[in-house]
């Protein structure tokens, strides 16, 4: 089957659907409840943005977080053949494997913020026993080499996005924080940061998990190479399926889908950031829902970041993926809902305003 | 009585002698386990140097936190009758009833990372019934006015010191967070960063609570004339003595005894910097157990952490104290103990090393 732009639109109508959320009433109260609280106004800086942001996903003075789930989508990619990171593609199921035993740093910090963790296999070249946390939703065994053909068909991006949709819709809560594992997928995201927001590839390209020197000059100029190869792959769909992975188009539907849900969506780092400007081109008021955990050591991410005007919680210099930063970020959240619900008010405590 | 620097100094000898640690084997052991981890190398990046910073204060491979203890120190005083601040006086002891009642920021988030909460009156213009968390050491009924005498005798700033760090070793645990509360303090911090550092008085006024425009630049005149006032006054101690308050002479005891328990010690923002900062001139090593929790909003705090060639690891533009960012890192400094303790190993786990 073959499909056409018009025809992979009309299929995911209905998730491309998101509303604008704006009740500017809820704002000024919330913001007065902060002002109120026994503090010098402004004093929480970032906190009082943040507790705003989940005020607005929500609709609610008070936010509340429930049954935080951490979604990890892992898939291969045809362009690691090429020798674009320093890992062999069988870590990519070596990973999820880890990811599951509980061995990997996002396991670690999930445990430690009591984030449900899921393994989605969105497209990794292995198989998997079933067990649990593992959800099986391949889309075939790792994409195609995007500098050949591209790295999927429109169908099976689609797809993809639509499973992307229905795994967040199988699961609790009104939170998502989002993880991706697949070798070779900073190249992928790279790609789609090119050619989405038109930064010459050179700035959207870094080390990853540990290109540098020749190997990183290689992986540049392979990348240069894939965008000339597809260069009529302008449209966020067509990029995406010319130049994205499994994993990163099923991240795609899962911000769409938890975008409509106004679930807050937790954004790691540059893979998980470039699913996101995928999303926000597709439908600009996911924006509205994402809280961007940090600030990657990868090169391109200060720059994609500023694109979607996000300012990160974090920076703290890392680039692992996984979901690792919106896991360490996850107190925050936290924090800015409790500020809301338990601190106390000027007149409640007793304590003399400042002087006028 | 009346106190010379070299009694002082001779009284305060057992908390001056901070040793240096440096074991270069364990260091090579602790940065050997994080790259054998399941991630690139470096990959988690301050979090690692967090675990290696650990590891060396605890002088073991897998740092352990135990019984994290926070506790805020709180005093009045004289020169916040200048106008230095822009809330009343009486909101020091306002607080510490609010820090008791668990409505204050500090409170809700030492509840929400299970930090026990201590308030020590140091030296507040009240009268406070006792009860369980209000730990009672009034040097004095808030210090004097700087502006015309020494803010604390020498023997009260020696008796200050002892205290704080007696207040410390009656403490469990082996984590110490530290946290102000004082109406015109961050005009001592400032005073003492000026004295210590030798930077001009205005790059080290801000607007603390909420100072600004031409209050700001007579808050800054005010300080001024306090250092050229005590301008004899350059020892560390008697700088402390002269521009210092109870609460802050309280935490550089605290340092100093936590220093030499090796306690980790987890520093706030402009004014939890000033306790260090003095601690440091008396006894260099303190700041070896040291983590930075935040770069405040506080326009000094940036420059007296470079002073200090500290990294902070939060920058969320707070401009509280009370311990808030200490408390908002926290954990992070879970995060780096449980990585050491709970990630696998490349070997451990099957996950292929990078192609060498």
């Amino acid at each position: 089957m073959t499909m056409d732009l018009i025809s992979a639109r009309a299929a995911l109508a209905g998730l491309l659907d998101v509303a604008d959320l704006h009740d500017e009433a809820l704002q000024a109260r919330v913001q007065l409840a902060l002002d109120r609280k026994t503090k010098p106004q402004g004093s929480l800086g970032r906190l009082e943005s943040l507790a705003l942001t989940l005020a607005r996903i929500q609709g609610r003075e008070r936010p509340q977080l429930q049954h935080p789930q951490m979604v990890v989508f892992a898939a291969d990619h045809g362009l690691a053949a090429r020798g674009v990171s320093a890992f062999p593609s069988e870590v990519t199921w070596q990973m999820v494997e880890n990811f599951l035993a509980g061995g990997a740093a996002v396991s670690v910090l999930a445990r430690q913020h009591g984030l449900a963790l899921s393994v989605v296999d969105a497209g990794v070249k292995h198989e998997f026993a079933p067990r649990p946390g593992l959800i099986s939703r391949k889309i075939g065994w790792g994409t195609a080499d995007a500098l050949q053909e591209p790295a999927m068909s429109l169908a099976e991006c689609v797809a993809a996005i639509e499973t992307g949709a229905g795994v967040v819709r199988s699961l609790p809560g009104n939170a998502l924080l989002l993880g991706e594992m697949g070798i070779g997928n900073t190249s992928a995201a790279a790609l789609l940061m090119a050619r989405l927001t038109g930064e010459a590839i050179d700035r959207c390209t870094g080390r990853g998990t540990g290109v540098d020197g020749p190997a990183l000059v290689r992986k540049t100029e392979i990348l240069r190479q894939v965008l000339a190869r597809h260069a009529e792959a302008t449209d966020p769909l067509a990029a995406l399926a010319a130049l994205g992975g499994f994993e990163i188009a099923m991240m795609v539907g899962a911000v769409l889908q938890a975008a409509a849900e106004r679930r807050v969506i937790v954004v790691d780092g540059f893979i998980v950031t470039s699913a996101v400007l995928v999303a926000s081109r597709l439908a600009p008021a996911v924006l509205q829902r994402c809280v961007f955990s940090h600030q990657s050591d990868e090169s391109g991410h200060r720059l994609m970041l500023a694109r979607l005007e996000a300012e990160p919680l974090l920076a703290l210099g890392l680039r692992l993926g996984e979901g690792s930063g919106g896991a360490l970020a996850w107190p925050l959240l936290e924090s800015a809902c409790r500020i809301l619900a338990e601190m106390a008010s000027f007149e409640a405590a007793g304590v003399s305003d400042r002087e006028a």
